[in-house]
């Protein structure tokens, strides 16, 4: 029989994504046979990235100060505001090493269905952030959902006073990918879109 | 950019059985913008599971308790110790309440390939356990594969000498089961155990 304190490890480790309760329980299994080894240091980690994260006031990123370190990062160019949906498609971008702009997190999209409206995102700090002199241009690196199209599209609108330029990620051929397995709409996006070579 | 609190996390979730890199990543995410209700919580809880689960040293059960609850109760009848190879066979077994017996766990089968010798798992225990009076009967419940068969024709060997019956679970076809999706193995075993009806 597992105990109160198992049960509840399982419980709490179910909320993760990609855990069902099934797996949840293999991974408290897996936690507690390697108590020194793993759950001790990752209960560490986790109170001090409890204790320690902060949201970044200027453009919502995850970090441990206040204004984050993209935004403190004075090499970083103030010219350029790229907005992303969530915290871990800045993380993609990052990952890159592409981009030496700044980011602006909306923290998800607009949502007839759920709810989410313009006030539930922070689009009212983007329109302050794209109203700064500094800022020229701003790039829409939202998903290419539906969701994510609408809400770049009402972004688009609600910039418009702005003096700044508005531009959005390249549809096209993923690199690596075979025109065999992609959908159509990303093979008509490609098509239009075709450089010179 | 990450910081490195959030790095270690994520290098940390990435050990758990069921999460790579990259659900490894979307979990510290997920925690990290749950950081009251959810990630403060784990980390307790994985505090008090490190601080507070032992290893049973009758049956090598997890519980917080030692010997566990399940020996420590006098309810549950000690002539049958039922074999498994992991506490979370164990578990399973204890899931569906139908065995009032105790347990024994191995810490996993013989293996060659892997150099997991009778050494290495807790079979000498279990010999001891099976020659006292009260014990008349050991239930093998390893996995059907073939490291737990091999396994259990082991222990069925080792266990010649001492004064108890050793049995086995029945194969057959699973509760729900339909036949067509069985494979051979399952199908031969179910028809060479049938019952009257």
């Amino acid at each position: 029989m597992s105990s109160s304190e198992i049960d509840r490890l399982i419980q709490l480790l179910a909320k993760l994504p990609g855990l069902g309760p099934r797996s949840a329980r293999r991974a408290a299994l897996h936690l507690i046979k390697r108590r020194e080894s793993l759950l001790s240091p990752l209960a560490d980690a986790m109170h001090e990235a409890a204790d320690a994260i902060k949201t970044c006031s200027v453009c919502g990123n995850l970090d441990t100060r206040d204004p984050c370190s993209v935004c403190a990062d004075p090499r970083r160019d103030g010219a350029l505001v790229c907005v992303v949906e969530e915290v871990g498609d800045l993380w993609a971008l990052e990952r890159t090493g592409s981009f030496k702009g700044l980011y602006h997190v909306l923290g998800g999209t607009l949502s007839a269905l759920e709810g989410i409206g313009p006030d539930d995102l922070n689009v009212s700090g983007l329109i302050n952030r794209a109203r700064r002199p500094e800022v020229t241009e701003v790039i829409l690196a939202m998903n290419a959902t539906v969701e994510g199209q609408t809400t770049a599209h009402y972004i688009t609108d609600r910039l418009a006073d702005c003096d700044v330029t508005v531009s959005r990620l390249a549809h096209g051929v993923p690199v690596g990918g075979e025109l065999d397995y992609l959908d159509d709409g990303t093979l008509t996006a490609a098509l239009r879109s075709r450089r010179p070579f």
